[in-house]
């Protein structure tokens, strides 16, 4: 879209209406306005200026990180090879040694994050967590600097990022929802599928630092919207994983070889993503947990967890969902029972168990 | 009674593992192996050679048709397309009307057909219709000669197709399921998908007919399984759309952009062919239902019918179906409200409306 | 309504409204309306005794009995204390073994047995089963006596008592479905329930016998309602004891403790017999199966079979059940996992089991 | 403990195991134990004790009354008819005109309230309006003096009315939790049931205020568990009235007479505050609102709201409600589709509706 190299706080026009102003060596003061759910092309960008000074974005200035688990270590690690110095903290100091020995600066509190840097990413894992450390008695939101981007890449309830979102504008800064999609792997990899919610003209600015740890940067729309769609595609998932999951053994009791009955519904109106990328059925495909056991995935209880949130968003605004309330219930049952490590497809185990007399 | 030698057609060679090459002028060189699913001993080997040319293969004989429906009208025209006669019975003397003016023999009962007939094809409503068809007073089973292929494309539960099988070779002749999948449209255009279930061996003349009136036309299995990989992909479909459906509404009332998140779902894990390839949300894909106000497609009665198969199946086999069942109740309750004559993809309106006070 | 003098049978007469008019030793011309749903009282049970001699009830003649398993065992043998020599048939030669040192007769086939008695009760674990004694090789049908009494106190489909009562009628003798309520304890303590459906004239002569047996005989209907009626009990029973094991478990989590919570149900409208009588929840009350570790009482796999027929009830009649397919569902899966032969309100152990990680 | 000799209206006596006995003229001679339900530390009951003569129990002093709707209307009115002066305030201004009318304090905010009352009942629809009227801008707390009792009769998340009472409580001041059961005509007649959460040492005081307006308090342990209570309650009550009602539909289309199958029902395991008391079917049962096109009762709204708090609950404490889940959703539909204003009995007439084609 931009041919020409920018320099720094290089403006470049373009004849008809587009225009680009490109405040960082790697590109990083670009701020676009998009057209609302369009896809990003080079004619709708115009320049937006205002909050890229005071947000240092001209180098490479420190990178708050809050909550170093499973998730947000691959993740500080990907914006540390591009890079990002970082302000760390976590809970739980042993998460932050490997990044001290890496010379990043630990701090003792989201507070003092806030304080080193203005831009700050939290990867956390639940409502509680994210509330106490934006709005905790040591969060963030007591030093938080004007003008600042605070990135949420948890995965919680939109009400939620909502409220926070609330407090955040109050103090001047931003405040933007960024649930992931994609594990551990993804993370290590740096292909993780951001979705993003908040107000479109800092997209570009979270798409900077979110496009060194995933590979697909989705914007959504107003604050929440990232969770609402991280939310409603796990819900999906859920359902057509257990649908999946009963056809195919409903199948096998008849009669069908799983490995025939798969191949016909994917070239027919039940193919899904489960059936035809992560089958449940062991036996049918390689390289899946159902081959090995069910060993490693996306776990029943983060698949618990987020039909949950689902769950309190329809309640919340009074939508029914049948199926998916029904999804959540079975991976709660499932988590009693001892499936709650197993990769989420394990529901064809749960279903397949046969009754014995 | 098979002791003749094949004159034509067919050709048998056999020394370790055996090939059979049907190669008869429509099913010529259709080569299929044996014993892939069903073990097959010698002795039938010999009998099967001898039915083909006994069921006359070699030039185009009458077909039976029985049951010229919605969906038999059109198959029955495309049967004749490929230059076979028809003998005709419809209980509605009036959906015979237009054969008899084409030319072909209309007969006034089942028991009639198979007297004219050596290859029949069923295609009826629900399972006490196949039953009277078959095992009626005047039914196909009444006159039927030994060694006629009989073909059932009604859906109906498989249960009852293992039961007219067991009747039909009692009297010497061979019995298939072949449900289909595909509408009213498929039909006539002949791009109807078949799945078949019966002896292996007779796949190939089931085939010959069946690929007049289908584009696919796939082996499932033994008697019963052609009905059992239907019903499951269908109780798939219906999950997926309600899932689908649940899951758009959520994140529309969440605040996402209906496009969008289509999208979204369709580039995820959340991806299914509800989703891809006939959203229920209108607005957001062309030349689907749900584009022209749920008009067309597949009806809501007969998703309704398709789930009390699955159900049945799945309550005779033992088999949890949760979400399965769920679907039943909601297709269920649909018909009564107003939905029966809908696609079923208008399960997204059913969902939507909102609540008033 | 009778007001013609039969010809021949005994007449009774009451001197207020009723007549009775027996005509004919099959009972073909007995005809006594009763007031329908009203309990019999003592004055209509005389007047029924008029029939008697034309079933050979003047004297205790002999009953057949078929079927002598858990239940049917102390049900014959509640027929023997009255007084009633019996015919009696089992598959499992076993079975009979008891009932032949007792001096009983023992017969080799159903049809033996309707050889030799007017009277049989029934009494087989699947519908199955029940089309095998009547309607097989050597079933009831193929001896049965015209104006024989058949009483089938199996619990099936509804829609095969019909059946079955259809061809019995063919035969000139009577059919009658009597499933009962109540366990084993009460089959041996002749407290049963009888739920009899059938017509209504006949109800007074199965009464005879199933009071020998049960200490309640409910008239139902037509022929089917006999199971209607325990089908749908036991369907809202399943219902309201998951439902009491559900709001049991929520409410012990949020901190009530269980004999509070059971109290103040029981005074509410959440009251239920699963709740008053018949707790789920260990340690809240005396003597029922939740204080004995779920041993004894009603199995969750009966619990299974019988929502199994309200669902295929339920299809065929496309009557909406959600809560009870639901319900179905949960006690299939129960008995997959390890409580198939446990007390059904082991629903409340299967439900607590804690999320462990 | 409790050295001091308490004034009036509380004695305390019993060296070891200690008696409460509340004795002013309205609670007088209310005794209570310790210990029952919660652990009672020394400092408690100091405090506790030094509490009662500030909240001036000993002669009638004013009431707050926050939330005049119309359960709160006529609740308040009991309190008048019982001689306690009020502090009135709403929302809305219209419904407090008819209490100054009568002589009544209205003041205009929670906080004013808290000023002249030092005993409050708060009667709001929705958790949002109880946090308002407690933690907001101008709420109770604004203004609430120590030793305060504070009694929610709201029916909301339990998990919102401890957080309330954290926050009351480091205020110095008391909070219990109170929700009703019993509607309308239950306030009116001052019938209610109250389930009340809270320290056990400050039921009594409670109580004398609660007891005016029910006939029935009920102490259920910590704060919470009033709602708690409730809420269980109610998920029971939702799940057999469906059950109930579809029970009753298979049973009518199966051919069984409603007011029989009720009566069987109601003799057997089924039986059900829904099915004995509050039968869904018309022509049952008279008096109930079935018996009246579903006018009156309990609202299939406020039936919708307290499963959405079931729901809540059961999620955030992990507690598998599949019924209750499901039970939810039909609630919320039937709010979409015409019912939300009548009773929640007419969940029969929602599954009822015919299908047509």
């Amino acid at each position: 879209m931009a041919d020409e190299k920018p320099k720094e706080g290089v403006e470049t026009e373009n004849n008809d209406h587009m225009n680009l102003k490109v405040a960082g060596h790697d590109g990083s003061g670009v701020q676009f306005k998009m057209k609302r759910h369009t896809p990003l092309i080079a004619k709708d960008m115009e320049i937006l200026i205002g909050l890229v000074p005071c947000r240092s974005m001209a180098s490479k200035t420190p990178v708050g990180f809050i909550g170093l688990g499973n998730m947000g270590n691959p993740m500080a690690k990907n914006l540390m090879k591009h890079g990002y110095p970082l302000i760390i903290y976590d809970v739980f100091p042993d998460a932050c040694k490997e990044f001290r020995d890496a010379g990043e600066q630990v701090v003792s509190s989201p507070a003092d994050v806030a304080e080193k840097a203005d831009r700050i990413i939290t990867m956390l894992p639940t409502s509680i967590n994210a509330i106490e450390a934006y709005s905790g008695a040591n969060g963030i939101l007591k030093k938080v600097k004007k003008g600042s981007l605070l990135i949420d890449s948890s995965t919680i309830d939109p009400a939620v990022s909502k409220e926070l979102a609330k407090e955040v504008e109050k103090m001047g800064a931003v405040f933007m929802d960024a649930p992931v999609s994609g594990g551990v792997g993804a993370a290590r990899s740096g292909n993780l599928t951001f979705m993003v919610g908040g107000v479109e003209d800092e997209f570009a600015a979270a798409q900077e630092l979110l496009g060194c740890m995933g590979s697909n940067v989705v914007y959504c729309g107003a604050v929440g919207t990232g969770q609402a769609a991280k939310i409603c595609n796990n819900m999906l998932l859920a359902i057509s994983m257990i649908g999946t999951a009963e056809a195919m053994n409903l199948g096998i009791r008849l009669g069908l070889d799983p490995k025939l009955l798969a191949k016909i519904l994917n070239m027919s109106s039940g193919r899904c993503w489960s059936s035809d990328t992560y089958t449940p059925v062991p036996g049918v495909m390689d390289g899946v947990p159902s081959a090995n056991n069910y060993q490693g995935g996306f776990g029943t209880t983060l698949m618990a967890k987020d039909l949950g949130l689902a769950q309190d968003s329809a309640t919340s605004t009074k939508s029914p969902i049948l199926l998916g309330s029904l999804a959540h219930q079975i991976y709660r049952m499932m988590c009693a029972k001892g499936y709650s490590k197993k990769d989420f497809s394990s529901v064809f185990q749960f279903l397949r168990e046969e009754e014995t007399f």
